[in-house]
């Protein structure tokens, strides 16, 4: 399957207007109903792709399915509010497991300050966990994948790649007070979640905007046991965010001191660019992105 | 997996308050922010429990995801507005096939007057859809499953039974009108989609509303090739709504000229009553509802 190919050819199917403020393609939807505006996300994971029964608990995997929904939402600068949890579960599943899934997905929703709402529980011969979420923006704005300006500054949240051996990927708190605080006090210009790896989540900006990206190695923050820049850029899973504001901006962000005492960190790692997508190595040398040997499916 | 006994659990563990008007056990949930109130749904449906490759087709899958949603958000008297669509994919699943379920899902969207504003794809070992869908109560209102009282008529909006043999299952239209109508202009005590058969969703609402109901077969409307009765308790996949209201206003409805005219129909089935879940016979004898041999899944 092509997701790219597929998620282009539903959006066009799909078309705008008739309350839909942003469709497909970002990181989450915004809708309009009488003058109010709510955000709106899916996003479901499987066993096998997203979890193993392996090296995780089924506490692990509903916590999971919440926090990456939380993390695009986080990455609309909005605070989620609501969730449905939809459990496909094989036969002869155990209903203490399945209890299992749910108290993690009800423990993170609480730690996220959302609610449970609604859900449904299916046979479906592989495990998965699908999650809708419904979210508020405080501030009345909100923070999409387009905007980023070239001389924009670049910066993420967080040290990136390892998330699979670190265990990062089950363990991961959204930056849902971070994207607030970026929507309320500052002109955030683009803003996406680090989950398909920076290189894929960057060329989502990238083409969003209609503009590239200058990424340079000795700045990216790597996540142990990363193993260098290819895995900040290609393991994905990491749940920071990554966006772009005026320089100027992006040195008072650097030394707010809201943000210090709150704990909130962040990395400037590049440039916007005019066009493409240039990685400036330690060494002063200028490559493409690393690349995935073949098409990657991320959370 | 013991479905009832996980929801119950998830129920409680949720809790209330926190601006959820109408939490889990619903046939949705009912949420409030800052005075407008919305209705949220999620339902999926898997590849070897809801529908097959060998009877159906990849746009009948996505169509019928949209329209389980839209059968519950009916339910609640609410129009269906905004729908998000995750789909998990097997490996080796092609583009094409996936494109037909969005189609699918985009073309039943568009028959409800509701728009795909979301998605995600994943691979996953089994083919799911899983669709979120949010509305809303234009009178201000909705219908839960609590609020029946004894004296009520009971009606349902179609005939019943025999969904899968019939191809009903893929090519039902929800009773969104029907829903709209009776939550607009008449006092519904209490209403559901039938999904799980008749005597699983009057279980619900027998034990939402702390009441019973006495059911006539002579009145039960029968779909071909139903087999009788049993048949309309058991089979499930109906997606007519079932509701509760005065007898008064059950005489007033079954003679509006404004439903009869929009091509609506209603078939009084029986009457709530203090307790017990009784089925007339023709010959009058009294029994219990039909029952399952064992635990149904239902959509």
């Amino acid at each position: 399957l092509n997701e790219g190919l597929l998620i282009d050819w539903v959006r066009n199917a799909a078309g705008a207007g008739g309350g839909v403020c942003l469709g497909i393609g970002d990181d989450a939807a915004v809708v309009r109903s009488r003058g109010r505006y709510w955000i709106l996300k899916a996003d479901m994971i499987a066993e096998g792709t997203h979890f193993s029964r392996r090296d995780s608990r089924p506490e692990d995997w509903g916590r999971k399915a919440v926090m990456v929904n939380a993390s695009d939402i986080a990455a609309m600068g909005a605070r989620p509010r609501y969730v449905l949890v939809s459990l496909g579960v094989p036969r002869r599943f155990a209903t203490a497991d399945a209890r299992k899934i749910m108290r993690g997905a009800l423990e993170a929703s609480t730690r996220i300050g959302a609610r449970i709402v609604g859900g449904d529980t299916c046979r479906c011969g592989t495990l998965v966990v699908s999650v809708m979420m419904a979210a508020e923006a405080p501030s009345g704005k909100w923070v999409t994948r387009s905007g980023a300006r070239p001389g924009d500054a670049v910066l993420v949240t967080g040290p990136l790649g390892g998330s699979l051996p670190s265990g990062h990927h089950l363990r991961f708190f959204p930056r849902i007070g971070e994207g607030l605080f970026l929507a309320g006090h500052y002109r955030v210009h683009a803003m996406a979640d680090v989950s398909d790896g920076l290189a894929a989540d960057l060329r989502h900006l990238a083409r969003a905007g209609g503009v590239g990206f200058e990424i340079y190695e000795d700045r990216l923050p790597l996540r142990r046991p990363a193993r260098g820049a290819r895995s900040a850029f290609l393991d994905g899973e990491d749940f920071e965010l990554v966006f772009c504001l005026e320089s100027r901006q992006a040195r008072r962000l650097l030394r707010d001191g809201r943000a210090a005492k709150r704990g909130f960190k962040f990395y400037p790692i590049g440039h916007v660019i005019k066009k493409g997508l240039r990685f400036v190595r330690r060494n002063g040398k200028i490559e493409k992105f690393p690349a995935m040997p073949d098409h990657h499916f991320g959370a």
